[in-house]
Parts: structure tokens; sequence; C-alpha cells
């Protein structure tokens, strides 16, 4: 005998990108913000002229990615047990790409989820992770290997946050605007060559518009079956380079901006952008100050070190490759020989 | 500005249940098999001449609720890492309901989410937890507080596991079996009164419409926020049962049958079924020699544990109460005077 289980359905998970400056929201209900040191100390005041709630607790864990584990996880789920947050109750993620990370895991596999909404602090976390439901945390076999995609309910991204933002910070934001960019639009490439971000107007703008671009991927895209995979630009490399370099060095915007470079340099020795166009992405990534080169020290063990990213699936390496500006190919059949002869561009030799 | 990020969508998440002998599986893939000490010694060697894959490991965890928590579920995720299994590879629960929460929990966080399918070894399992996509784990505030709404790709329900199944257990599993005819099926019901289970035809019917009629609630309402209540008839009284006796009398179906005495009794009060249904409802649990009767020390303390049901929203409690059989009420209006009414026809003084 055999029953199925008919559970097609249409599911509405849209949500607003609000872009401007916070607005003043009050939940009748438990809501519980989840942020760090860093930003409490510099903006919990601000954001608690702003939020009010029926009742509200606020969860501080400390700084960094190294933080980025069970432990935080146990912390946020053991505030919320503690204070008898039921399914209805809301987390608010306050702060960077770390804790909103680590707070959309943790409302996912509340009571098995419920609500949370984002307010990014760093330029990052506001073009990139504010948009896609990507959560999760590290694990001793890596970053974000465990998680859940779970859509957040709202996204209030406020400039202002953005005036205490450390300069490098702001390029590793900047890299991955870069990125949505070449890979996805032309003309707003061209915008950013154009571009002063130091205006707030056009900061909004250049905000606004990776947003959108990300946006319409991911509603493409979802669960990164395809075309979301392109996001990945930069990435296969740079995720080698922040592993060379023990996640320390390189913030992972900075790596990323690194990884685009040598992206360019196979989507050159494939004839699909020209000299011209990579030197125009190098410029505009050290407009902000971003590191465009690298040196390999052991070309095979870089190359070797592609098969650890779990993005990979069996002997398979899928590179995210410009075509010209605005558009990308998505390959996995980039030959071993072709990728060294890339490698060796930046290999010591010829660093 | 605001952006809007149009994640509407269809999903299809339909999958089969097979109720029959176990057919030959197999997989093109790295799959995991996550079962228990019990029922491996039981039953893999079975398992293991039906299931074939690119690549096959077994995780075997201890047996019992009580290692239903992080620890196991970090089991699971490491033997995974350690392998290096893939957003592609398949994860089968083998075993009763502990372990199919379990695998499906760790399924649905693993990579942010990979497929699962589920041999229940259990009558509970098969007719209860087989359906609804419900994953879990417990910790030290609760059972299944932390955990995801995530399906299985399959469901492969095979009578054969039961002949080796304790008597006690499988009246729990027929509880939950009385449960759905009389909450949504007054002629599954009388099917019951009349059925031999030892005949192996008949309870492969029994265990195929509770399982049609649990697909059809939970295609109804696939994340519990309406008629799905339904299915916890039973469950508000017998959590409380299973809390004050610290889940080491009764087996969760046990409780469950005793629960669905109370809340008949409710329903008596409030006329919605008469004296000979409920008779009829405790005739037919008796049948399969499960407890019926449960003596209340101290009725405040009982009434007061139903607030700590994770089910409950602030100070509202929801009680399902059947109406007439094959029908039920699903309220949260019980005034405390009623509710402390019905518990004291279970006082120590009418024990």
């Amino acid at each position: 005998m055999q029953v199925n289980i008919p559970l097609k359905k249409t599911i509405d998970n849209s949500y607003d990108i609000t872009i401007d400056s916070l607005p003043k929201l009050h939940f009748d209900k438990k809501v519980a913000i989840i942020t760090n040191t860093t930003v409490s100390d510099l903006h919990l005041d601000y954001l608690k002229e702003r939020i009010t709630a029926k009742e509200l607790i606020v969860v501080t864990l400390p700084d960094g990615e190294q933080y980025k584990n069970q432990e935080s996880i146990n912390k946020i789920l053991n505030a919320l047990f503690e204070n008898r947050f039921n399914r209805k109750s809301l987390l608010i993620a306050f702060g960077g790409g770390v804790i909103g990370d680590m707070t959309g895991f943790a409302a996912s596999i509340y009571q098995r989820g419920i609500d949370f909404i984002q307010i990014p602090t760093t330029l990052l976390s506001q073009v990139d992770a504010s948009v896609g439901g990507k959560t999760g945390m590290n694990n001793e076999y890596g970053k974000n290997l465990v998680g859940a995609f779970h859509q957040p309910k709202a996204v209030y991204i406020d400039p202002y946050f953005l005036k205490t933002l450390p300069l490098r910070e702001f390029g590793a934001g900047f890299a991955e605007i870069v990125k949505m960019a070449v890979t996805f639009n032309k003309d707003f490439f061209e915008f950013l060559q154009d571009a002063d971000m130091r205006d707030e107007q056009t900061l909004i703008e250049a905000i606004t518009r990776a947003v959108k671009t990300k946006a319409e991927v991911v509603a493409k895209d979802e669960k990164e079956h395809g075309i979301r995979a392109a996001l990945n630009y930069g990435h296969t490399f740079g995720h080698v380079i922040e592993n060379e370099t023990k996640y320390e060095k390189y913030l992972h915007g900075e790596a990323v901006a690194i990884g685009m470079v040598m992206a360019n340099e196979l989507a050159c020795s494939m004839g699909l952008i020209s000299n011209d166009e990579a030197v125009a992405v190098k410029f505009l990534l050290e407009k902000y100050s971003l590191p465009v080169d690298y040196e390999i020290k052991d070309i095979q063990k870089f190359y070797d070190a592609f098969f650890l990213d779990k993005k990979s699936s069996d002997s398979k390496i899928t590179f995210i490759i410009p075509k010209g500006i605005g558009d990308v190919v998505i390959s996995d059949e980039c030959s071993k020989e072709l990728l060294i002869s890339v490698l060796e561009k930046f290999g010591v030799d010829n660093g």
C-alpha cells in the first residue's frame, strides 16, 4: 500500500528591506535583541530609543567569528527558555554577519522555528547577509557547516551605524557590492566607478542597488541549486586564502577581493573577459584599499585546498567566472592544468 | 527606500509512504543509516540485505529517550563531517520516534539541510512520527524544544519489524491510532472496534488508515497553526502525567491513553460526547492493555502544570475535546472551575 503526503504548497516568505533611518517600532510580544559587546556599547541606546515591546530582553555575546559556535547558540536558546519565549516571540539580530547568522539559526530551531528580524550594523551584513536567509554557525570542521535556510520577517538597514564602522570593515563590505555589480549588472558597476561613498545619498543608492541585485538572484533560486551560486564569485579562491591565513590576516571581504582578482585571471585565460575589464575591477577594489594580490607559496597545496570547500560536491569544484562585466559563467569543468596555470601567476616566483 | 524580497514560491514537499515489505533500494550517493543499539542488533542485517549505496555508513546511538539530546545530534553530524558527506548525501532514520526525530533534525541542519528517509520500526513511529515533518531533540528545559520542520523524502513502513515489538510498545502505538480515529474518523473507529491486530492484513489496513488520516490533517496545516493541533488530543493531559511520573512509569502512548480518557471526561462535562461514547473509547484502549486511569494526588499542582506545556502561549491552554466520535473542538476557553471539576474525578478521594 502506498499513501502520498501531498505537501505541495505556496509559502509567502516575502519580506521588506527598509534602507533609511530606523523607524520607531513597537511589538506586542516578547522580543529578544541579540547583539555583541562592541555593537551594544556603541549603539544599544540608539536602538532602545526606537524599539519597544511587551517584554524586551537583550542577549549580549562576545564579539568575533571565533564565537560563532554551538556555545553561543545555546546562550541564545537558553535565554529564550529562561524567559519563557513562545512560538509567537521575536528575535532581533543587531550586529554584523556573525550575529545575523547565529540569531537566524537560533530562531530557526527554537521550538521548531520562530520569527526574527535583522538590523545589520556593518556594510557587509547590510548588503550581503541581510538577503538570502542563510543562517548558521561554525564548528571544528569549518565555517557555516551547520545551519538552516530561515528568512527574516523584515530587515532594517540604517546607514547611521556605518559612521562608527572602521575603514577596513567598510572596504570588506564594498568588496561584496563590487561582486554583485561584476556578476550581474554592468550599469551598477559603472555607477560604482564614479561614486563617492562618503556622500550618504550615494551610499544609500549603492546599498539599495546591491540589495536589489541580490534579492533578484535569491528570489530565483532560494536554496542555491542554480544561479544563486554566482554570488560565490571570488569565494572559491577566497576560502582557500582564508584557510591558508587561518582567518587572521584578512577580513572575509578582503579575501573575496583577492579571490575576485584570481577568478578574473581565470576568466582572462578562458577569453571571457578582457585585460581592461580585469584591470577596471582591480582598480575599483583598490579605491577602498582592498588587497588585490596574494603570494601563493605552494601551488599544489592551494589547488588541493579547493576540495575542502563544502560547496564542492565529490571531486568537482565550481568556479564562478565573469563573462564581461555584468554576466557570469558557472563551471565545474575547469581542468587542473588551466587552474594550475592561473595559480602560477600568483606563485612566489611571479609575486 | 524599501526593497521587497519576493520569496513567494511553491515548494513540492510531497512524499510517498509505502506500507509493505521493504523493497530493495540502491542509492547512487553517500548514505548514513542512523539507528540505535537495540534496533541494530535485531534488524540491521535485514536492512542491509535491502539497502545498498555508493558509500554506506552506520551511526549507532544508545537506545532511549534520555539520549535524545545535543550530544547524540553532534555524534550524527560529526560522523557525516568525518566521512565528507555533502549536500546530496542521504540519511536513513532506522528506529522508533527518537531516532526519527533526531535523524530528521540532523538532516535539517547539516550544511543547511540534506535529504532523509524514514524506516520506522515501532508502531508508534509508523503511524505518528512518520507523517508530519516534526524533528527535534530534548534539552534541560523539556522535550522537543529545539528542532525544525523538515519533511522526509520517503517513508517505508514494513510490518515485519513489529514482530519483535514488545506488547506494551505495540499498545502505545495503538493509542495514537485510536486518537486519529476518535478525532477525525468515526468509520475508522468502528473498524478498530472489530479489528484483530494479530492478523497482518488487518494491521496493515489500520496503519494505512491512521497514516492517511494524519496525512490529510498535516497537508491542510503543515506548521500547526490550526487543525493540526487536534492531533494533540490526549496530549495536554498526557504531558502533565509524563512530567509527574518523570517519563518513567508510562510510555508516551500510555500517557496519551490516560490523557484521552481525561479529555473525554471534559467533553462529557461540556455535553460534547455521551457517556456511552466515552466508555467505548475506554473499552477500545483496554483491548490493548492500555492504562485508562490515574490518581491525581495534588489537583492544583496538576492544573498549574498545564502552563509549563510549550504548546501553550501566554496564559491560554489549548484543549482538544472530542465532539462525538470522529469530530473535535479546539478550545482555549475552558474555565479553571470546569477543569478543576474534571480533574477532581481523578483525585485520590475518587480514585
